[in-house]
């Protein structure tokens, strides 16, 4: 966590804060932390990002509930993913919309598939993690987002990309983000969570000025006013002092030796017929046990002898994938990870 | 704004900081600071408030949404004052709510008009902002309160008490907080914008066991966890350090001294036949012209004389209230004040 990084931050800005911060702030998010954002993103997407084209939120899940909440009504019916993000399922529900799964396969999102169900039914938009996927791990190669965001264009709905582990793994890995292929379709979201801190809730929503302003006319924001401005001056500083930028090469090793480590724990650990595909950022590695294995009735077990991971039916909203699990590597260090994998090895043993 | 307070409240809390609140925190919002809100509640409002009755929010828009987000379904039919808060409505758009006014008088809600209605159409909800109200500045006196709080009971509805400002007036005119009346039937939101700074964005829920339960089961905090841990921190040692105490009582010594001014500025300058409830707390005074004023009609020629208002339709489901405008008296010292009511009493005669 950056404690040292937030410390200097905020005793940086606090003193000098434009009392303007204290009040009500503008409802896209104040103009300097935008642009403070568009440059940082710029850098390190390594394309470039507009501040107009920028809207804060409080992280990644309220900025798609502000996505739902603006831009979709009750009852439309939005594509996602089989597996998906699974605490987006519980934002769609609170939203009231009909969430229909398209097939994923090792390089992501089935775009056949997808173009098969779009003759029948358009959606609303399309929710989808193209990078370091949760929970799979895959990243979307560039050929398919090109025929994605074509598809996006030709049939009419909107992309919303969650793209949180953008920055999060080895950059050879991570193709340009999907608004490249479609600035006019994709809304992408982005969070603070995985590149400083969740305590501090702060992300954003890239998107066409069109839909950033219905995004902004929203009842909440027009009340209290845009996210957070005194946390936002605050990391406006983080970002300034080139504090968010060493902060993030040092998580960025972190997350790298604990990702390395733990495919080697597996590769050594884990019985025959118990399969992975290698994720080169995220947090997660998504494990296919054999097709008669119920990860869910592993869990209690699991808890018990104190391994933890989440069953994969929780992960579709048709409750499949009851032979996978996910495990997240980012949270424990490299001597906990071992001890994990040891026992995980041991409980699916003993479960065969 | 409270500058000097909350950089020393930064100073004092991050480099000590439980570092869990750079984490994902609980739905709720952490223990220590529920703890030293429902303390300073306790101590500023004269009734006990318990830790485990109040959720954290970004604010009182944001608890408003979250209530009707969890507690409403898109259709369901809630109540309201005649006129009541302008941007509340844009909330309730965004939830889908069917919106039915509730008449008001010069004492608050009329719970005999009130009474009636229930008997043909009972609502999901009824919003009411109880002390010091926006934009009317009146205050619910005790006997109504607890009418209000009957009926919720007798006919099985929730109450939202919007009582942002219960803090902001005399205290021998502000009553007990709403859910005193009835606790299993209120939802009392509150929120540091009127105490501390809007900048900050925390607000919270004081309710009961079962709803405040309901509120935290929601998507967007089931995914990205509690309101904004690191600035909870923060605003706990405010509280801790006594800034908070010693801010408020700044702040309404201010709030009442603008207010005073205002009311004798108004009493002078104005017009006769342009009227006013004298509040008591509060942001705003209602001005009641004759009937067959035109409020809307005189917004331009406020705007180019450099006086601003809100005009009362906006404050009212039906358009009504087109002879009302809504004044704010904190914003601005006594000085800008007087000059403002001068140039208001001189286009009310203007249009006359």
């Amino acid at each position: 966590m950056p404690l040292a990084e937030l410390c200097q931050a905020a005793a940086h800005r606090l003193p000098i804060a434009d009392p303007s911060c204290y009040a009500y702030g503008p409802e896209q998010g104040g103009a300097e932390f935008r642009a403070d954002l568009a440059d940082f993103l710029t850098r390190h997407y390594g394309v470039p990002v507009q501040a107009g084209e920028l809207l804060i939120t409080a992280g990644a899940s309220h900025a798609l509930d502000l996505v739902l909440t603006r831009l979709c009504r009750p009852g439309d019916t939005i594509f996602v993913e089989d597996p998906t993000y699974f605490f987006a399922l519980g934002i769609f529900a609170d939203r009231h919309l009909r969430v229909v799964p398209v097939p994923t396969d090792p390089a992501g999102i089935d775009v056949d598939a997808l173009e098969l169900m779009l003759r029948t039914k358009v959606p609303r938009l399309l929710y989808t993690i193209p990078v370091f996927h949760n929970p799979t791990g895959v990243t979307l190669p560039e050929e398919r987002r090109r025929r994605l965001a074509g598809l996006a264009t030709e049939f009419g709905f909107l992309i919303v990309a969650d793209e949180v582990y953008q920055l999060t793994g080895d950059l050879a890995a991570a193709p340009a983000p999907l608004r490249t292929f479609g600035p006019g379709q994709v809304l992408s979201l982005g969070s603070f969570s995985k590149i400083l801190a969740p305590g501090i809730r702060l992300g954003w929503v890239e998107g066409p000025p069109d839909e950033i302003n219905a995004l902004q006319d929203c009842g909440v924001l027009r009340s209290g006013g845009g996210v957070a401005p005194v946390m936002c001056a605050i990391v406006s500083s983080a970002i300034q002092l080139g504090l968010q930028d060493s902060f993030l090469e040092r998580a960025c090793r972190i997350y790298s030796s604990r990702r390395q480590h733990m495919i080697s724990c597996l590769s050594r650990e884990l019985p025959a017929g118990v399969r992975f595909q290698v994720p080169h950022g995220g947090f997660y590695i998504w494990l296919e046990l054999p097709a008669s294995s119920d990860a869910v009735a592993m869990l209690a077990a699991g808890e018990a002898s104190g391994v933890s991971f989440r069953a994969g039916p929780s992960f579709s909203p048709g409750q499949n994938f009851r032979n996978f699990m996910r495990l997240c590597f980012v949270f424990n260090e490299e001597k906990k990870l071992t001890d994990g994998v040891v026992r995980l090895a041991e409980l699916i043993r003993s479960h065969w």
